[in-house]
């Protein structure tokens, strides 16, 4: 059976977040990242070219299309047509039933570039975080290009999307931080194993509806500290330091005013 | 004066690395960027609304155009049209005469995305690193996307390029970091305040060419470590994990492990 013209449409439409919406579904390219996520997401439907299928033959989808290049390469959103393409399903975690306590969780509130998005669920998965929690305005998950950008991370991570100021003050018992100029030098500070780390939009940062719920200032000093420089890290870079940080202190060289593990 | 169409179009051909080495010159958009680059760089031209010039009077550039808002949108390169355009002189910094036996720098062995390199310059800035110093087929950093992705940073970071194994070789008496997978743990090792870090390709990591030089090997771990994760991080997001964990041991939280500041 080869990859008809509707189904080529049919993926070409998922370009839309209006069409991923409509039938709950997303598309990732790909043998690495489709693999990934077959072992952890309900598949629609594969389409890939003949030598894949053959030497994969437990591919456990919905329906599985033999297509020759050509094909592909219309169905396609690289630039390079992959041999593989997946339709999947999206997750639907239930945010309300998790059990945030104890572990440590990254908020995205307002992040806007797909890369940026991409790059920092892909370091959440580094860094054994289960759950990144998303304001409705943060860029879609779902997106092709940041799904590709995540680079199999997606079919690791929880991203759930909710409203945060609700969120956040029905778990303010935790630690909740977030990276302020007038914030506390994260070198020096106690860090928690549990809690949620707050990142900003690109050209704002923190809104100050969000800001309210944090409890926790920290900010990550340049160098030397009385240099100018730089005004702010890119948003990803900046994630990647502080979830670094928070990890060392548990894994490798507790600091004396670090916490202890529990 | 207004900004005619010949300069316009002069403009509008910087695009391409071809006229922007004929000319040794590189376009640089907006107040911010613009203002930290006519602080360190020679400027040929700019071109801003009558507004921005009446307000910043002491200007010095070879020329000061005031042009009118449908003048500026035919020249950009952005999505919304600047206030400020500025075409500056590539400085030529002369890698020869650099000493750089008291400094840390990074080297970029064939980055090819204009987000990731302008992001690490901005980071080099941030962690106060002077130099980044390019394999010879990593992307230009006067490409304009790339200008701009550098924040300012640009214009206080020296970016060289030239042959890496060259360059290598003849600092081979200082310490030259890279990430490997069979590289030693960041966080449990010695880091020295001067010397190298090697950063590679997004896809190929450091060629093997290169690796021959690199005389300190590290990785960066994942958590908890016996997980399966994502393969690998973002260069930018590696990058910025590695230069912080060089600067905390220095500034903040001295290791046992690590080489007393000297």
């Amino acid at each position: 059976m080869a990859l008809s013209k509707n189904k080529i449409k049919y993926i070409q439409s998922l370009k839309d977040k209006k069409h991923r919406l409509e039938y709950g579904v997303f598309v990732a390219e790909g043998t690495k990242l489709v693999f990934d996520l077959l072992a952890t997401c309900k598949c629609q439907f594969i389409a890939a070219l003949p030598e894949i299928i053959a030497k994969y033959p437990k591919i456990i989808a919905e329906e599985v299309i033999i297509a020759d290049e050509n094909e592909l390469k219309k169905a396609t959103f690289l630039k390079t047509p992959p041999q593989i393409i997946g339709v999947f399903y999206q997750p639907d975690f239930d945010i309300s039933t998790t059990n945030f306590d104890k572990k440590l969780s990254l908020v995205l509130d307002g992040i806007q570039d797909p890369g940026n998005i991409g790059t920092i669920v892909r370091l959440a998965d580094w860094f054994g975080m289960e759950d990144v929690i998303c304001s409705p305005d943060t860029v879609d998950i779902y997106n092709p290009k940041t799904v590709q950008a995540t680079m199999g991370a997606i079919a690791r991570v929880k991203v759930h999307y909710t409203n945060l100021t609700d969120f956040l003050q029905k778990h303010n018992h935790l630690p909740i931080y977030g990276t302020f100029l007038e914030g506390k030098n994260i070198y020096n500070e106690s860090l928690s194993e549990n809690g949620f780390i707050v990142m900003g939009n690109e050209g704002n940062g923190i809104r100050s509806e969000t800001e309210k719920a944090i409890n926790r200032k920290l900010f990550i000093p340049s160098f030397p500290s009385e240099r100018e420089t730089s005004e702010s890290l890119n948003v990803g870079v900046a994630t990647g330091i502080i979830c670094g940080e928070f990890r060392r202190r548990y894994d490798f060289n507790p600091s004396p005013t670090a916490n202890p593990p529990h």
